[in-house]
């Protein structure tokens, strides 16, 4: 159900967004109880004037290479298992594509699970 | 008051996108209580590489002609609304601009009603 | 906190977005209660055939230049300090780039403090 929103400046090859794409669905199943094949992810590719981003709030060293990780998500979740979440994302993106942790940004949208229609025009999370 | 984000690949033409909006916006008016006139509708155009999206999560076949359309909302609907919302926007892409049922995926972010501002700088759904 | 992210037509110079980043940032430091530096702004352009909005909704008159500002930001805030943020952001954007006040439109996603990480796959704003 997760609906992710990656935004990120325009120039990386397919394969390094195609990485950090699946490092985000891998953490997602394994730390967030997301099912399998449950997978909706957009790539938004932003010129260096479209990127207004600190290089530095919170004392965390960003560079060109930051990631804006937005996912809407059911609410779920309690606190431990975001906080598991940002660490599973974290530990997949500096595998592959070898993104600094500093250059990891996330933000949880969570909405009702009756906000869902994966297709057909059917809440499918309605019982 | 719906802010609406829609996603799909790139290349269609504008007509296309232009009869979605239109289906989108009228399904909004006929089953969500959205006034005449309030409309706020973008597109994100995704090459594949930026698009990585199921092909089949809960058994639904998805083509490569699948939209993913987020609507920002107001929280102030039941659930069977939420649901004639749903039905209401497949029954009109369907029919314009032809889109498969399969292909069609909706989330709903509500937000209280003094989170919005149409211009001005004042809050109009506030009293 | 907030991730900002703007919608507007496509073609303006690159100092009329910057103008709109620093306007939007200063009226969230001024209005909002952000810290300085905490700026993560992202603009999305988009062509007439993306971008579908009412030129009069609720009697107001918008043009091309409309922009739609969307704020996720935490639930921290009261009625009056979001209509202090839309007054703000107002008038720092009708000084530069020259908006007019009928052309900015805004909303807020509110969400949980636990629902950030600025980096490191830390919840920073989790005791």
């Amino acid at each position: 159900m997760p609906l992710v929103r990656i935004s990120l400046r325009r120039g990386k090859p397919a394969a390094y967004r195609q990485a950090i794409a699946d490092g985000v669905y891998h953490a997602m199943v394994e730390t967030f109880g997301v099912p399998e094949n449950d997978r909706f992810i957009v790539f938004h590719q932003h010129d260096a004037d479209e990127f207004s981003t600190s290089p530095d709030y919170l004392g965390i060293r960003r560079t060109d290479d930051l990631v804006l990780i937005q996912l809407t998500v059911s609410n779920t979740r309690a606190v431990d298992q975001k906080q598991r979440l940002y660490r599973g994302i974290v530990d997949q993106l500096t595998r592959a594509p070898g993104l600094r942790p500093e250059d990891v940004f996330i933000n949880l949208i969570e909405v009702l699970p009756e906000n869902w229609s994966f297709g057909m025009g059917e809440a499918q999370y309605v019982k």
